[in-house]
């Protein structure tokens, strides 16, 4: 079945949160924004693309890295506005050498952007 | 350690997405979005608050349902601008009465907010 993504709940920029999750361990590796023509990209490359909001252009996770994301799965949630993008994730998912960015905890670690 | 939630970036109508993710079994649960007091609320009382932008008022998960999350940890992403909340749920997490909201498969069920 090919998915009707215009059904797809875009906001004002036409775009939509994908939560990157690896499949088996089920760690939630990024967060990341999809415009359609990125997510087309993703399923038809099972390869996670995304759209990079500061630099204005579509981005293909891993190309310069070498970290890629092989997808298995793509969910959506009940209003349609946000992905569950399931990958095997070759690597690190984050920026900072880290497995997830979501390693730091709220109330251990000290609270900035790195 | 008190976090400085002031430090976490908050988007320009004072919000922050929250993903929601059961503690063992990682399943990734909902996502809803938080102010600082829904947030300063959640770490208050373990249990999860979030913004309605509908409704425009906080609103304390399960507390109509009786689904409540209690909560176990709360992480933010290397941008500091997303919250990974783990939870121990008691039942549906989802208003459709599904343990979570992303049950649907992109390419397998219709696309179309519930």
């Amino acid at each position: 079945m090919t998915p009707d993504l215009s059904a797809l709940k875009w906001n004002a920029n036409g775009l939509i949160p994908a939560i990157v999750q690896q499949h088996d361990s089920k760690e939630v590796l990024m967060v990341a924004w999809m415009n359609e023509e990125s997510l087309s990209k993703t399923l038809e490359t099972s390869q996670t693309w995304f759209w990079s909001r500061s630099r204005k252009e579509l981005w293909n996770k891993g190309a310069t890295s070498g970290n890629t994301q092989q997808v298995t799965e793509v969910r959506f949630d009940c209003d349609a506005d946000t992905l569950l993008v399931l990958v095997d994730a070759a690597g690190a998912a984050c920026h900072t050498g880290e497995r997830s960015c979501f390693f730091r905890v709220l109330g251990r670690d000290a609270v900035e952007p790195l």
